[in-house]
């Protein structure tokens, strides 16, 4: 991994400085770029939220190879963690790797290690196009995400989706807020729960995909997703880069766990780095996560290597906490494996 | 902004450093200046309290063209942003643009964008006559401010100030602790519940303006306000220049509004950055908000197109904020906006 | 101010770096020197209980000229602040003054501006009678200090203190803790409850002193005091310099004071830098307060005349703190003048 | 203990950078070497949740002459410290001195100061064997630990253990989080408490050693400890060195000794440098305590006369601290020493 961060430093200088801890400080308000939006707050405040949660070591327990697959949305994983849609790499990345290779690094690396990788959306057209076609080229292997767009935009992007051949798709709702896409005449907006309603009607009609709804940072909200039909919500605000102050995901997760767990599959998104990050997720109520920047870097250093590197890393992590704290297996973490200070 | 910013960090050396975060403490005890007094950490206190607080992001709603437009003391604005009374170029600023132009820059830039700019008030003397020559100029399109002198040098300045064509004037009684004044045997001092009154009723028989009392940190001191007659209070201290250690505005806002709002006007000042920032404090109980150090370095750094610009970007990151949090009207801002961490 | 904070920069080199916030941050460890024992964390506690004190800043009153004058063991000062027992030029602060010339500026500066200076004791001997020479050049106007000795070198002492004239003395028991005294042969000691009562009442039968006992840093032991009959206590963790890790003085203070108010002279020592910590320390309790390093720094930086211009700006700093919280007199500060989160 | 820490700076350069004050902050990540794993969190943690908690300071009272005696697990000791075990002077340390000068150096000071050290286990073997070497050569006055192996290693290494003449040994249970070795095909592993009981009874049967299980940090571990029969438990998080994000254990240590206190003997291992912070683990309940990384410093700086010159300084801080918060026995150390805010 060390070598890989090495070669991403040089490949991303300009727009990603590698940090030892990636935190969003660095980066503040370097949106286009890596970093969250403003003073950065809401890109460290996952970072913050989740390394305030400690862990109860324990060792007199008989768990010695924790069982770390999990099934969601239909799909076994060998981990539950999924790579979330990030593209753009020429501006957010300093391209100097193609946006082919970069979004076939990541779902190729994912497949292989047996897990998803998502790809985004956004201005210009060539982002979801890549990542489209990336998916096809690997029989619908991936997950493809489409911005909150009017009416004709979305369901134009929809049946490319369909195309790819995935089984899961999502909509960052979040992205409704970047009014540079409004500026520009793109339409996005977020939408009433009607509307909601009607959309996930409307994929269920016309694909047989399963719909995540990433975005959710209330429980209130969680709840509306539920109503709506929607398959999944991700717990995320959008890697910090679209509003400034915002709670970190680690944060709002218990409340909307303690909402519509067992309802919809909840993902959690934002600042997970470690093994360790990922064990929180859970124990607070995730039944998957999905990681970004990390898996840009491991990317931009190694390609596919780079993120099966990443990967194994992670799941390596995942089983050393699983052992430290006693968790047989992922889908069952108790939230006692963390510490409550008296 | 940015070119704004250069040229105003240009402008302002050896005054203001044009930090990426305006947080008053590189300019710690830096009065006159641009700094808070002491450790600085009333100005701190500011920001600090604002930037604690954090948003509940919501997209599952049909916002997508909130109205920014607030009616205050009967006058319409496109935003509830005033500029707050800032003067003393010379020693405050460095002195690189004139009073004059200064002035009429920060006026006529709130004046285009449809809001209202405040004037200072101080020693020298040109100070005042500066900014109440800019409002007259605009026909009264500003708001003059005198300090809590005593009887005669309050008097000679009201007239003065209702000469401007302005409808709305206000008294900064904070100033009132600057023992320099005294010192240069320049009588301010605080007013009693009584004297306000008077003072209040003298301005009610001499003139038609509606009246500010800026510098409001209690509950108590609210409530004495309207019982004095004021039209508006302006919750400040005085953008940390007065006292050292004293909370910041958005930490007592919240405490003074359940006191007084909807019995008078409410102002908030301090800290005051960005379009979110406006929205917390409305959030808190603001009716609308003044703005200070930002239009200083709007104006040194562009002049009027600085303050145009830099009221744009206020006015564009409200939009955001507002459709990211599903706030329909500014006049109608719950405090559910706001993160309550459990 | 400025000017004699150059001077003593150059004169305390490699003693005290003078910091704009003097804080025990920079000097940590440094004893012999100006620092804290250890890591310096007891000095820190005093600076930051202070400055996590904020003051509820109101000016709807008619407090125009605030009354600064006290009086305490039986003297009337004209502010409540009394310069704390410092010695040991020479080791602790560079020697670049000598020890005669250091407490003459202390104790004459205090005196001139109608308050008292303490001298301090220690070994070498030279210490306390070069102290205890300027009390009795003053004419007993100074607080000699005396180590809690064994007997027989305690009554020697008591002897030489009220020799001097003085009508006011002290106890620092916190050197007890100084173990390197009792290494070198010279012992010093905690005091039971009854041994103390046996010394007051000695001092009490061979002098007519004052008694104040110096180093109380908890309600049991202010209790204890005043059944011992001491005059006053000094709430002081001897400026952070005996143990690591205590809290400030400002957080113990409320609680000594809700134990014993009213039955002893309370003074408070320990981080106190300006006019507005004074207020501070009177709003939590205290009838009055010491100030240690900062008027070494103004003596080592401008001797007397240092020392003077230090207890004007104190005052001067007091008198503005109290007009902007509206407190009428230094006898009469209510805890209400102090801000509490909600 | 200056010249020694210059030494110790030397020799482990590139491994250890004797920092001011021993954090984990420099050194974040850094294992092998001295740092904590990941972030470093769980060995600052340990650090930090010492360096909150502070004493109450008393000094009216007899007590001169503190006891710093104490006997645990049948032996006495002349202050409640043990040497924890720690070893790879050449991967960990630099390697610029053998690991045997080492270990020989951590027993013998710790012998002469009538206390006792600890000794590692560890791959290669080496370590294990020259640490039972070291305490045979002092006719089993030390402490042999042996890692949680699988049944034919942990067997013969107990006989190793047992040949040595040690009467106490211990187990750290926490290094079965070390996958690394378990990728060497080395199994270490968490024990069931049926398990566990079988390894005491075991030990019981073919030794006569006291058996200390090392790597407790949550209550209900701590009583299954007991259960198993274990003679004491050291309250540990490897000083930080298995899992990131761990609390302190200064943190969990009080819970854990409401849980067993008096049942079972009581150890406290994790960033205490000083004699204050030894008063702080009795307070919180420890019997006794162990210090792993200055002893380090110590040996690597001055050899044995290094570990003799810091168990020095340890009690004479210990001393100074029982005499500033009235503590005249370590074996009766009241919570009521620490501070409590109110």
């Amino acid at each position: 991994m060390k070598e890989i961060r090495e070669t991403a430093k040089k490949n991303m200088q300009g727009y990603c400085r590698v940090c030892a801890v990636c935190n969003g400080k660095s980066c503040a308000g370097e949106v286009p770029g890596m970093g969250g939006i403003g003073t950065g707050s809401s890109f460290t405040a996952n970072i913050e939220s989740l390394s305030a949660l400690r862990f109860n070591m324990r060792l007199i327990h008989d768990i010695q190879e924790p069982d770390t697959r999990v099934s969601i949305l239909g799909k076994s994983l060998d981990i539950p963690v999924l790579a979330a849609p990030i593209g753009g790499v020429s501006f957010n990345m300093g391209g100097r790797i193609s946006e082919e290779d970069y979004i076939n690094a990541v779902l190729e690396g994912c497949y292989e290690k047996n897990t998803l990788g998502c790809v985004g959306d956004g201005v210009p057209g060539f982002i979801h196009e890549t990542g489209y076609a990336a998916i096809k080229k690997l029989n619908g292997k991936g997950i493809p995400f489409i911005k909150p767009w009017e009416d004709r935009e979305f369901l134009e992007k929809l049946e490319k989706a369909a195309a790819t051949g995935a089984d899961i798709m999502g909509m960052d709702i979040d992205a409704a807020g970047l009014i540079t896409l409004k500026l520009m005449g793109r339409p996005v907006s977020p939408k009433s729960p009607d509307k909601l309603a009607d959309i996930i009607e409307m994929i269920k009609k016309k694909t047989s995909m399963k719909f995540i709804l990433k975005g959710i940072m209330t429980p209130d909200e969680a709840v509306l997703a539920v109503k709506a039909g929607a398959d999944a919500i991700a717990v995320s605000n959008h890697g910090g880069r679209v509003l400034d102050h915002v709670p970190g995901a680690a944060e709002v997760l218990p409340g909307i766990a303690d909402a519509v767990k067992g309802r919809i599959t909840i993902l959690a998104d934002g600042g997970i780095r470690t093994g360790g990050d990922v064990l929180k997720m859970l124990a607070l109520g995730a039944d998957a996560i999905m990681i970004g920047r990390p898996f840009s870097i491991a990317a931009l250093g190694g390609l596919k290597k780079g993120v099966i590197k990443y990967l194994e890393q992670i799941k390596s992590e995942l089983v050393s906490a699983m052992v430290l704290t006693g968790c047989k297996r992922v889908t069952h973490v108790s939230r006692s494996i963390l510490y409550k200070s008296s």
